[in-house]
């Protein structure tokens, strides 16, 4: 059934059965032309090669049904073309797919749609960003509770919040940048890697059919060497997975007793078949989802590392779905992430009630740290632990108890010293500083 | 794209957008069946339901691409469906999924889904295995050399590999039909769990619906208990796994310079696009290609495991598509381990070529065992490493260095009992033994 | 490093190099045992290495040393044993490990040792499943809010959350029982699982010896037929994750702002290094991080499935630390949930200021629930979502908004009926019978 | 136990309790300088900080028990070391840790052995590099078949193997490269990430102690935001994948009836504990076992990606043991396959044997190439299949079956060109070359 956690429209286009012939069809009319200006195939039999490979519409029912016995997709594409190059040309029928073999087209294919693919990602990811930092910037100094462990720790803003998002997704982008440099490449090596169909114009010619796609030429075949695959897969599992962490954040900060965050609101949104008070996390619920199958995606794709000799006997086969999979579980992720920070809904009046929730407490460092010079850090520590066992006790602040023991128990620290210790703002202000410095770091 | 590794028609067919709808509407004319019969809901209004429930096609596009806003696909389903009641009777769609909750719908239907799923892996793999039994019997006395470590290492038979992978298979039998047993169960709580709508005849009307939908009626709802679906992931896997297992060794015996086994010759099957000569396994890398990803799937349903609360906040939802695809992976293996072995190419004659491979040298711990009793355990291993040595130096037959050596070595040992000792008579006999007695226990 | 959510010291001590040795001595005692009673080996030979086996501590750091060079621990301590049984009686040293393999001895070793692990396991879930059902009874009517994607959804009582963690455990419970009687077995085939050294003796020397160490004996040698450690990995998981989930519920509901259930507390525990008034989660944090684990160690065995021929050449090697790591965390997990869970600390005022959080709107659907009588559904749930967004518009309590509303707008509902709506009495006695019905059931 | 395929001395030392503390210590060392530097910690106290942590030995075995209530070994780190402190200087004992949090230190900590470590392992892959650098050329010609889905294909080279092998591990090489540069990082911020306690000081401090550790100090805390983490050991998982293929190809090329390759001989190594003729892979069964855990590895590192607000509750917990975990099997991965490389058995012999064992089919894609322009692409095919099949059939050399046909069938193919048909010369050159290239493009 159609997931939204698993994948978007966008990449399901791009991944879709005639996406891939055509990407297929493009290394045939490169591979065709590369020959060609190489003198290995005649000029006139590559033309018709590329005029049939970029006009025909090739029988996606036919080619993927016809897998099953073939044992890959290239055999009854490159088939089909022949055929229909036959048609118009029987002598340029012969030179169809010339020196190469299923793998090529296949990876190659695999690699032109993981660069657009790629490219798409970066395209939502940068847009993600933006918006990250103008919300960072914005609310750089707005108070929210730090919490660590899920418990309440000293104050934080959110804009501090936010830029650490920020500053998971700016790794990630700078690692896509090095991904489509560096793990983006043209697999050509004929059957088993050697090119030996060509003689010595295997290099000229992969160079050359390289050019044409716009990929890499690699300084090896790839057939069963595929740390590329895995890279990219690395990549889309620590992308989703920073995401994942953002959708998480939001649904923890959403909850009924915490309510500082939310979801945008859309007519239908989130509600509850059964209780219709209810305004339930959606978009982050499919967020957190896509990243809780990627970790698994990307061990299934490591486990394809093993190929055997010169072309994998299954493990290649396993890798077919999962790239594509971890495309769409990076780009739902994205896309849900992106619409909720696009539209988050941000309550600091809830925030600043939270500051609150535990009257006091949350100063309690503070507090020691203002005493120490007076006390010593062991008679600090020892006498804000009784005094915060009495606020719990009784319910009340700290900052009261604090205040009716000061002058007999620590007559050195002055009132102002003690106000001082249980207001936010120097903490607010380390926050905003770090959110500051990173986003002109960014620039 | 589609993939024959993935799945098969039958699964894809059960677990497509419509069949789901058709279970939840199952589910939710059982659930007005069974109020009424508990007198909650009236009988007229649960008569209407259940009938659009039969008789109405819903719309799973309009339903499927809704759940991106309401969270979950059962809220659009029953908004379709108390639309579609509503034209037939106001009042009784006032009693459309009365005191049920999303996931009583969603988890009931996959439940109904997992129930036929299973029965169909069971049929398919009772073919399998009948068929290996008959093969097992058949060949339980065609010599082959037993290997570990990809080392030749003794004579075995054919029929006795192929008892080994029915005895796995016998295993996941067994286990499936515990499963269906204990692991397949009506989910119903309402909200939390609690059936709190129906007051004191939820429990009643639990029964009820349990009855009218063929599942077991669990102690407790299991909303964030997931170890149903875990225990079935897992035997999915680990059914996978064995095919695969299978799958493995008829690839590795179908080696170029083993060609033991063969996959069945089909025209078109398993040509190289560029290798005219050469006949590829298939059905088995498809296999073999299922087995390498589910481990990573059964990993991923058990990171679901840790649900929040009394609903899942991203773990209920990662699980969806899981299920369905673990159970496309086994399927898909089971059809292609069934087909390979239904048409299996067996020579014999290339098994008695690799058995002489050694020259011999698989036979030298029965010759230690016939020398011990004259020479004492450690006497017995230095002389037969030596000769041993001496055949692979010289390229002769272990058998021929022993008799050179015989008289005057091992005075004591009878010619007869050498030449027993490199007959594989008795280690056939012994690997029969196994597979007959292995064969009559599951009669 | 030592890690409190990887081991226990018992787990430990179980699966020491030494506790090691020690099963594998008692497989050869065995062995020589079995094969004398069946007149294969000399009573007197048999004697001598059962006594050696008893009484002589083996080299472990010799044995495992040396397996680097030997493949596997089994060859260095059949050497070490062979000798030290030589020492006494050089006619008896012939007959150590007669016809078996490294791998009879060291997958025997480990179903002995797994059942060993298996039974602290199954007496600490039952240490655990004990008290969760004292508590479940006693807290079966302490009401709580009931959450559902983490937002508060309806009422539910404690109990009632305690005893769908005890309903997951019931079936931990039995599914070992079913692991104990099917999983474990007997490893016993020889080189390549046909017992062929034993002729005809061998079914009747491998029953004696299943029946010397207390082992099923299995249908046929499982050398390269894994689902028995599969099936025991996947338990090992399934529990693990389910004492993830009672962990995760906990470290939730420990929030500062929810504080309903504490950890117990004990001096040093869970304090911060800098935050001297926070009380953080600790054992629970280790189940967690247990649970976040082991679906990838159960993975990595399911991926060990694959074992080729008669020998698996790596993947047998890969399973070795997998199940000792599993039962690891799986008996770190329960011991870190049972201290919890005994002395877990309840905050019933907590609960039942959190019950009040949305000022009513929990009871939303009640409201409709009694208003649908006399309006209809779609009038019923049009009127109630108006007065709960002015209700959450005016921070008022949806009871005064509703009471303010009803003589108007639902003249037929009366102020008793409202009243009820928000009185999650009803709802909590739903809990509780759920608790009481599935308490019942278990006795 | 144990586990040679798990880790090394030299990983097992740098990662030990004792290192850790030392690395623990370094911090709090480098973390007093600094904050002396940035005039924030008196110069005297920092002296003596620096100076217990130099000269101290601090009890592992205290620091790791005491982590079970503490929750993380920092804390306790901290206690003891305030204590030493504390009994030279005790207002020095004031500034130990100051501003700091555990995991602050427990991170860095991590991050200062992560970067010996990957020193280690770029040590040892250089050396094997190396090797395989020099191997590949020297066989750069030495003839074997090309091997896909474990079916012959046509002829490559040894050298264009042992290329391949070494591509895979050059752009290991560079990735580890960028990994040094772009993923190691200071950890700092404090309790909550913004080193509040250090007023507007706080970036200095953190720049002067990052400098004094020798890490780059990153652009934000990354307390949650991990994939730094997930970046290593995604370069672990893919590392140990790539050796895990080299030792999977030797183990089948060591396979008995291939006998190709072997691992170096060496007393005592691979022996069968039942089989004294067999000579067993060992050191790449256990590179396989570790390339078969490390996927999980890995995903269990990306599941750890998802950390809650300003700390993870359990998920960073769960990280602590896995990188350490992958290391070891890089390591062990690697050292097994430098082992096995360095002293790689090599027969011609077989493989020229092994390329005569299909008695020329392997060439029939060059006699179709042949023929082509005589015939067309589809008669030459259709020709070379029926010789193809009367020469399987009647297990006769393809060569003989064509020249008995060439003269009627296809008169225009010269005897010579036939002859040129079978003589691999051109497969090689052409595997050469890509050997040579790729030496070439690396120098």
């Amino acid at each position: 059934m159609p997931d939204p956690s698993a994948s978007t429209e966008e990449m399901d286009r791009l991944f879709q059965p005639r996406s891939r012939l055509l990407a297929m069809a493009a290394f045939e009319a490169a591979l065709a032309a590369a020959s060609a200006e190489a003198v290995v195939v005649p000029k006139a039999a590559a033309a018709v090669i590329a005029d049939v490979c970029a006009s025909e519409s090739f029988d996606a029912d036919e080619i993927f049904a016809a897998q099953r016995l073939a044992g890959n997709p290239a055999i009854p594409f490159v088939r089909q073309l022949t055929e229909r190059v036959g048609r118009r040309d029987a002598d340029a029928a012969a030179w169809v797919h010339f020196g190469a073999t299923s793998q090529d087209v296949i990876d190659s294919a695999t690699m032109l749609l993981a660069r657009d693919a790629l490219a798409i990602l970066g395209r939502d990811l940068q847009r993600l960003r933006d918006v990250l930092a103008l919300l960072a910037a914005r609310e750089a100094e707005t108070p929210m509770v730090g919490r660590t462990l899920l418990q309440q720790a000293i104050p934080i803003s959110l804009g501090f919040k936010l830029a650490g998002w920020l500053a998971g997704l700016d790794r990630a982008a700078a690692g896509l940048a090095e991904l489509t440099d560096c793990a983006l490449a043209l697999q050509f090596g004929g059957p088993v890697g050697t090119l030996a169909a060509f003689g010595e114009d295997g290099p000229a010619v992969a160079e050359k059919l390289a050019a044409h796609l716009g990929l890499p030429c690699p300084a090896f075949s790839w057939h069963t060497e595929r740390s590329r695959i895995a890279e990219i897969g690395a990549w889309l599992g620590i992308a989703t997975g920073l995401l994942g962490k953002i959708a998480g954040d939001i649904i923890l900060a959403m909850q009924t007793e915490l309510a500082e965050l939310g979801e945008p609101a859309a007519a239908g949104k989130g509600g509850s078949s059964a209780m219709p008070h209810k305004r339930n996390p959606v978009m982050t619920l499919f967020a957190v989802a896509a990243a809780t199958r990627t970790p698994h995606l990307v061990g299934a794709l490591f486990a394809c590392l093993a190929q055997a000799h010169e072309r994998g006997a299954g493990a290649w086969h396993a890798e077919w779905p999962l790239l594509p999979q971890l495309f769409g579980h990076a780009h739902a992720a994205t896309l849900a992430v992106l619409d909720t920070i696009e539209g988050l809904e941000i309550d600091p009046a809830a925030m600043a009630r939270n500051l609150e929730a535990t009257r006091g407490l949350i100063y309690a460092e503070r507090l020691t740290a203002a005493m120490i010079p007076h006390l010593g850090r062991s008679e600090a520590h020892r006498l804000v632990e009784a005094w915060c066992r009495e606020a719990v006790a009784g319910d009340r602040p700290l900052a009261d108890i604090a205040e009716s023991h000061r002058a007999r128990q620590v007559p050195a620290l002055t009132a102002e010293e003690l106000r001082d210790a249980f207001d936010p703002a120097d903490q607010i202000a380390a926050a905003a500083r770090a959110v500051e410095a990173m986003l002109r770091q960014r620039e």
